[in-house]
């Protein structure tokens, strides 16, 4: 077992085939590298990649998917319902098994030293990669896109990029690069099929109405089941844990006199993730990753 | 991540360090497979070795470890306090991370066939590699040893080997190999320091006395921390899971008045069994494996 790291790069680009071809298979060029998943959506106009493996090599994919972008797409021709700032938009670096959210800030910085030496694109480092503060917000980065940034890039201090030229890639733009936790889809089927209920739990739990920090939801009905359910995504589970979310809502639940009957997972979800939910309801206080058999094993490999 | 096994061979050789060497830095010698731990004991006069990699290079990897015992332990001129059979004595698979059970059984099966024909060693399967239902239990197979075996092997249909001669090897004797689910070593700390509590706890929730079939239990008194301890070994998680000895042990606490202050791991536990007690406690009614994003990559990986 390798140590790993994910990244999900998003290009401008999700109409023309060809290119769309050309960039995965650059992607997909780096031995240890798998391309995992595929999205383009044409009306947005836009590709998303994602990408997994050791974390050097992970890096060496991004940057030769970031090398065909550059060549392929000229942003001066594009046009898409998804605010963009460059061909390759932005590159989120994401800690899988084996490593830190220091490995991955490592990845996005190393990775965003090349792009601006090699290919002469700006670099803005966002969310746990962020260098100024400010940044730390993807759309706060963003804002306006290329067509803005391309007019304010020099003459605005607070647009001026984190590395690179002070001047955007005549056609590829700029690019946002950073490190964050992986997205976790979960929601979770209350005992009843009274929409306020959820609705009402989703509101007590949600970030923007004053729950947890790392939470989205919302209540929504599922008539087949006959119940409802709090939809979520769970945007860092390393400081807003899954257990937490669960207890959070089976008590707010449990103040209409309603359990929870089951929770899910959709698509995939960090190993770490899980076993966090484990040691936690398992009250294993004092254990340690490396006790885990499959990382023990990691870590001996990591040692050579 | 590769798809991950362990074996733990035992070697009737616990005193000479040059054999000991040998047979480990043959167990060495295949890339991809570890050798996370070696222990030796000058009393039993065996050498226990944990290896881990994937199933084909970790059966190569123990193939070789044995033809080494076999050129190097003569049991002819062999004494220790601990029963055994062979040159090497007893070979466990045991599925990890991406493996099954049907995987471990089938790494001891074509083992077996190999040291049958190559090394002409008798061989005998045992727990759920066992072909025949009374040779389950280890020691059902093991009995009094090699004098007892070379003397009654030919005559005794009940002594015959599953695969092999029918007369064990001169120097190296015979083979016990099978497939089995890890160890954990898992303890559960009680807010009391009464002894009897923790004893008689024990007592309701271990097999040998009535409790639950894969687990081992004693109540044992911590006076460093006021506290007392059910100390267990789980010897089958897939079986009896974690989370059920934890819920059981609460239950049983309970009708004492007392609670569980904290559990702990030693050593090393495998990552399946974390990962299915945060499951658990999630209630992930419907979730599957490869939702694991890790997993899911090393499905991929297989795939190829």
């Amino acid at each position: 077992m390798q140590a790993l790291m994910e990244s999900v790069p998003n290009f401008s680009e999700g109409r023309r085939e060809d290119v769309i071809v050309a960039i995965e298979q650059a992607a997909n060029s780096v031995s240890g590298v798998r391309v995992l998943d595929r999205h383009s959506d044409t009306d947005h106009n836009r590709t998303v990649l994602t990408l997994v493996g050791p974390p050097n090599q992970l890096q060496e994919s991004v940057y030769r998917a970031m090398e065909r972008a550059t060549e392929l797409i000229d942003l001066r021709h594009h046009d898409g319902a998804h605010p963009r700032v460059g061909a390759t938009d932005v590159v989120p670096f994401i800690p899988l098994a084996g490593t830190t959210m220091d490995d991955a800030i490592n990845a996005a910085r190393q990775l965003g030293q090349r792009v601006a030496d090699k290919l002469k694109i700006p670099v803005y480092f966002y969310e746990e990669a962020a260098i100024r503060p400010d940044r730390q917000n993807l759309e706060q980065v963003r804002r306006k896109g290329f067509e803005e940034l391309r007019d304010r890039i020099q003459t605005d201090e607070d647009r001026s990029p984190d590395l690179g030229p002070y001047a955007i890639h005549e056609s590829a733009g700029a690019v946002i690069i950073g490190a964050r936790g992986p997205l976790i889809a979960y929601n979770i089927y209350l005992n009843t099929n009274d929409l306020r209920i959820a609705k009402r739990i989703a509101r007590a739990i949600r970030n923007s109405s004053g729950g947890l920090r790392y939470v989205k939801a919302m209540g929504i009905d599922i008539p087949d089941r006959g119940q409802v359910q709090v939809s979520m995504n769970l945007t860092n589970f390393h400081r807003t844990a899954v257990h937490t979310v669960f207890n959070l809502v089976r008590d707010e639940a449990q103040a209409y006199g309603v359990s929870i009957s089951e929770s899910e997972v959709v698509g995939l979800i960090p190993l770490a993730a899980l076993a966090d939910a484990g040691r936690y309801f398992l009250r294993l206080h004092e254990f340690k990753d490396d006790q885990i058999l499959e990382l023990k094993l990691l870590e001996n490999l990591g040692a050579e």
